[in-house]
């Protein structure tokens, strides 16, 4: 992912997976409608660029022009300090589960003190899988008539738009304090997560097969819960290179 | 207009010269998802009932089914207590302008005073005219970015029907959660981090001799301040331990 977007002062809104061009267009009016116009697309089911996306985008052309293309969820996070993923169902990950105010608020306080935030959304029919979410750092659920949860792509990105804006407008003149911590980026965290897997797996710890999978994600979803500072990754880092090199002393 | 409703325990969302069916539709699942279902109809373009309507409800057709058809609007309003028009920009009109929060704390106030309250939402291409907006008791605005106003009907019903749900369930979930989270107790985390700290000497860690003792210091901080689960413990544990089952396999 190139670093060519600055400071960025809202959230990223990542499109994992769409599938329809028109919903990647009606998502791109909704964003605008409150502002947000730094949209990332993780491989999209139709190919990009999308001319039915930008037939439905209309006056919402320029999000798509300037939305950036990426491969897949890890390297479209790779600068992101902090990551909202939207779900509506609850999971079994434990993280921390926000409302889409106290999402965007809390989104609002981070962007002040010069984080760089996205919210992700899942493609149209199924949502994000375990896997995305997993890579997430907390979950943003929009609480809807649970007889009646129609809510699609568009209409998920409006709410969270409509929450971006009260909240970037209720923050802008409160001084938000900056914290010095160094925090670690979400490359830090994919490249820690990814040293952890391997040597793991090479020590056979994924096992047995059947649960290999559920293993992974568990452990992904722990390295992206944490306030890992650069220093602790640092240090996880020196003890795996350190339990390996015992393995090899003798 | 029959009294036939009863006590109304919500607002009741009133479409004024609704053009295309199709909006219409989208109007009704945009209420259902927030448990809004009871609409009224003042004089629709294309007549009623309208089979475009219904195509687009498919599973909130029982909204359309029961919404109530009125010839004009004072007939619509005659058994309301206080109303709101939804407008997209200023009027020269003298009333209160609410923010959709602000509306729907208001009108959830209301209802449980025993009020029958109602939101109006103007015709697709013009919106509400003044004497429409005149009969009202007051105006609700959506803060949109004013460079990019482009708001559907749908869109405007489902931001009035997320505020009618936050402010019917009184949703103070503005505290962040873990659902069942069975957290870690201190003793776990001291387990924990002696487990790590005795393997991690063995293995030669530590190490130069003169910076142990800080870096026994900063492990110890990192688990501290991590906020792990029963379930986190349990899988760092075997993780250190396989590490050792490894050096000692060969």
């Amino acid at each position: 992912m190139s670093d060519d977007i600055g400071k960025l002062n809202m959230p990223a809104v990542v499109l994992v997976r769409p599938q329809m061009g028109e919903n990647i267009g009606a998502a791109a009016r909704a964003m605008l409608n409150f502002t947000l116009d730094h949209m990332r697309i993780v491989a999209p089911r139709d190919g990009w660029p999308n001319p039915a996306a930008v037939a439905m985008a209309s006056g919402a052309g320029r999000v798509l022009d300037a939305a950036q293309l990426c491969a897949d969820l890890p390297d479209v996070l790779a600068d992101c300090d902090y990551v909202y993923a939207t779900t509506a169902r609850g999971r079994d990950l434990t993280k921390p589960v926000f409302s889409p105010e106290a999402a965007m608020g809390d989104a609002a306080k981070r962007i002040k003190d010069g984080q760089r935030v996205a919210v992700l959304f899942g493609p149209e029919r199924a949502g994000l899988e375990n896997d995305d979410v997993a890579r997430a750092n907390a979950i943003v659920t929009v609480p809807v008539n649970p007889e009646f949860a129609s809510l699609n792509l568009a209409q998920c990105v409006l709410l969270m738009g409509y929450e971006w804006m009260r909240a970037s407008a209720e923050v802008t003149d409160q001084t938000v304090e900056m914290a010095g911590t160094d925090w670690a980026k979400g490359q830090d965290i994919e490249h820690l997560a990814g040293h952890f897997e391997d040597r793991l797996d090479e020590a056979g710890f994924f096992f047995p097969e059947h649960k290999a999978q559920s293993m992974k994600i568990n452990l992904r979803n722990m390295w992206s819960r944490m306030p890992l500072t650069r220093a602790d990754v640092q240090m996880l880092h020196g003890m795996m290179r350190q339990m390996v090199r015992w393995k090899e002393r003798d």
